[in-house]
């Protein structure tokens, strides 16, 4: 099944426009994609005649194309017949946003049984129903909430795809914007009674040329596609990363009321999903940080942008003794290690430092610079660790509240770090007034986290990936050599 | 030893001002208590003169008045003249800003002997050496950084000692600040050479009208005091939190090369703490959770001041049914668990929604109130449920994306819930534009947290602080009837 002309429109129509009611989605959709989206847009309405200066046609035979989308925003029994009319005209995809199928169980059901009927026999890319449908910049939105309340996340690398409407715009949208995470496509996926998890894990790992991770928000596979989903995202190049809701019995019963879904058993999927290369986060933060740390190193010039991190050898630099002991009481529970350095490169750092911070600076690892610390001591410091090759990743934990350090701080690490291979994730407290030394790191795609425990967790999810990748070039190299 | 004068000083005076410098730690302390705070403010200079239009003296015996708190940003050996001259003028209380002392080893151990030894002698409210000092709004701020620099917490209940002055203007103040987390005085106790952290809690549990919570970043306790602090940690009817640096041997080295304290073993300590009734945080999130949860509600009117939690018996009301599952995945891990409701419950919850909404929602217990919800919705349900004595505590994922719900949701469910004596807790996304729901909860004394998993784990606080309540009560009972 083509899923492109769901993600890549160059024309859509809207199905169930209110003439009275201005919050009804057929309208809400018809408008944001014909004010700020780039795909051409048309409605239908019975009796014609037009909505806020745009023509309204009365079928979908009158209109002056044969649209690339459908979007249906009516009544279940009305949605079926228009379903048949994408059938009949070649309308290659749909999204259906409307309920009233196989969540409510009993006739809904039934509704669905016939809506993938229509859609297997005709190839239609029919997303939903009871869902969002798809958001994809710069070309079309059809998530239905006007998009005055809710937040579009920046532009990037992570394709997004939930079973829930509501995490999708919330805990991905809202989050992705505060943190800076950058979005190719998002996909609600509401009953997924023809365009599934797979279908777009497929989809995004193979033909999305923007995507290269991809990010789930599932409450259990679709019935019968696990197996298809685990071989798909072991031969992906691309990140996959599945966040499961349902994992416990108190999750389970609310996902009964909520989805048709059944969750699985987890812990089976759990130990399946890592023997088949799916990175699992156990909470939203560490699904969070995961995702930018991939997303923004991402965005560097190769042979950068995998940041390999094996063995979980790392230095920490803090401006802070006590944030330096904080990150250090973390490092075994994420798999890292500080590294002991040598007498002699201990020397060779405290002459690096300035004279007067040189004396109560701290040159184990974790190195405390203390509240004395110039510019060019963390300039010398950070240049001098990444040339050490045992040390994997340099974690600097930056607090600029100490009066020499200035706001050119972020540029001049950046002017360093992107010369040389190798990761550095830093700390920056979350205050607008520093979002001028923030900005400089990101726009040199140093990632920056604005609490000590993400920036170590950052760390660890690059470890994470490595050994996933690693895994996928040795089944790759299995299978040449049987 | 009275503590008093450190932090309700009318009087203050500032010795080690550079005139050349501005970025002086003398000289900001002078200029921003001159500007920002109420205390009247003297500084030393050797040749008098004036520094941006005060006043210099050229020593401390030439000053008008004998002031309450000396701040000390000279040498070390400097340091111990100006103490001994405390002593001689009767100044009550010192800050002493700079290093040199036990952290050091050597000839700065034996300094720190000779200050202990003066200060005691003479009854002297030393702080220090090497800290950041006291903010206590809106008197006095001995903190050097630069006020522009750092961010100040609002004014609230929370009392603030802090073994790493970076973690206090950082860990706390700028978190403090995006929480909305209230500080009544906050102290930086460096080597905390002779006024330590159990005579802080003695103070701030015993004498400081304004704290009803006592939060601490140690690295271990001072040697020889962890048993009085224990005791005085037994008998406080403030709620006492301590958050430890140090826990793992990594984080152990860590504080050896920080400070001159010895991280215990912490799983004695752990347990110990338990017994003797202090809540101890795991991590930062954690720590900020329970702080912001205590401190908004202990300025709720009584009999709703401390919120009891004894079961942990909940319901979970959400506009997306995503959320709803997200947390409940947490509430066996966090002690909850959400009560089943009776048929009747159910129907009776049924009839109080909108028809449109009514046939979609879901009124098992997490309730789905879905998208079509509207603001009478939530008002009904948040009343019934109030009633109900089988709950003790509701949370509510308040997602103000659909286009029916108001921007006066908030002020309208603080009008039902103050004048209910059962706990609600919130969860708003965190968006600027959301800030005008966010602010009618909290005006209202109803916290608001911006995670799903910091608002379960809100509800799990107000648990473990019912726990130790209880403990307390019971404790003070059987000592009465022995």
């Amino acid at each position: 099944m083509d899923l492109e002309k769901l993600f890549k429109p160059k024309s859509m129509c809207v199905v169930g426009i209110s003439k009275k009611n201005p919050l009804s989605p057929g309208r809400i959709v018809l408008l944001k994609n014909e004010f700020e989206m780039q795909v051409k847009v048309y409605g239908i309405y019975p009796s014609g005649g037009d909505i806020e200066g745009i023509q309204l046609y009365e079928r979908l035979d009158k209109l002056p194309e044969i649209p690339d989308l459908l979007v249906i925003a009516v009544g279940p029994d009305d949605t079926l017949d228009y379903i048949q009319d994408c059938a009949d005209l070649k309308i290659p995809a749909a999204v259906i946003i409307g309920g009233g199928f196989a969540e409510i169980g009993g006739k809904g059901k039934k509704r669905q049984e016939s809506l993938i009927k229509i859609a297997f026999d005709n190839d239609l890319a029919v997303l939903g129903p009871n869902c969002l449908g798809v958001y994809a910049p710069p070309l079309v939105d059809t998530i239905f909430l006007p998009t005055e309340r809710i937040t579009r996340p920046p532009k990037g690398s992570v394709a997004l795809i939930s079973q829930s409407g509501g995490v999708l715009v919330d805990q991905f949208f809202v989050k992705f914007n505060e943190r800076n995470i950058g979005v190719s496509t998002a996909v609600s996926i509401g009953n997924r009674a023809v365009v599934d998890e797979a279908m777009l894990l497929e989809y995004f790992s193979q033909v999305d040329p923007e995507t290269s991770n991809i990010a789930f928000y599932l409450e259990g596979f679709k019935e019968g596609r696990a197996r298809q989903f685990l071989q798909l995202a072991k031969k992906s190049e691309d990140t996959v990363i599945v966040f499961f809701g349902g994992k416990t019995r108190e999750g389970k019963v609310a996902t009964q009321s909520h989805t048709a879904s059944l969750a699985g058993d987890f812990k089976i999927i759990y130990s399946a999903l890592r023997q088949y290369y799916v990175i699992q986060p156990q909470n939203e933060r560490e699904l969070l940080t995961s995702l930018k740390v991939y997303d923004v190193l991402s965005k560097r010039r190769n042979p950068f942008g995998k940041n390999v991190i094996t063995h979980g050898d790392i230095a920490i630099v803090s401006v802070s003794g006590g944030h330096a002991v904080i990150a250090s009481d973390m490092l075994k529970e994420y798999g890292l290690n500080a590294v002991r350095f040598s007498h002699q490169e201990k020397m060779e750092l405290k002459e690096l430092m300035n004279p007067v911070a040189r004396d109560i600076a701290s040159f184990n690892n974790p190195i405390d610079l203390t509240g004395s610390v110039l510019d060019t001591d963390i300039e010398n410091i950070i240049r001098y660790l990444s040339d050490l090759q045992n040390i994997e990743c340099i974690i600097l934990l930056l607090l600029p509240y100490p009066p020499n350090i200035s706001f050119q701080i972020g540029r001049r690490i950046a002017n360093i770090i992107t010369y040389k291979n190798k990761p550095v994730v830093c700390f920056v407290p979350y205050v607008p007034k520093y979002s001028l030394i923030i900005e400089s790191l990101e726009l040199a795609n140093i990632p920056v986290f604005h609490s000590i425990e993400e920036t170590v967790q950052a760390v660890s999810a690059l470890k994470e990936r490595t050994r996933i990748d690693n895994l996928k070039i040795s089944n790759f190299f299995d299978k040449k050599s049987s």
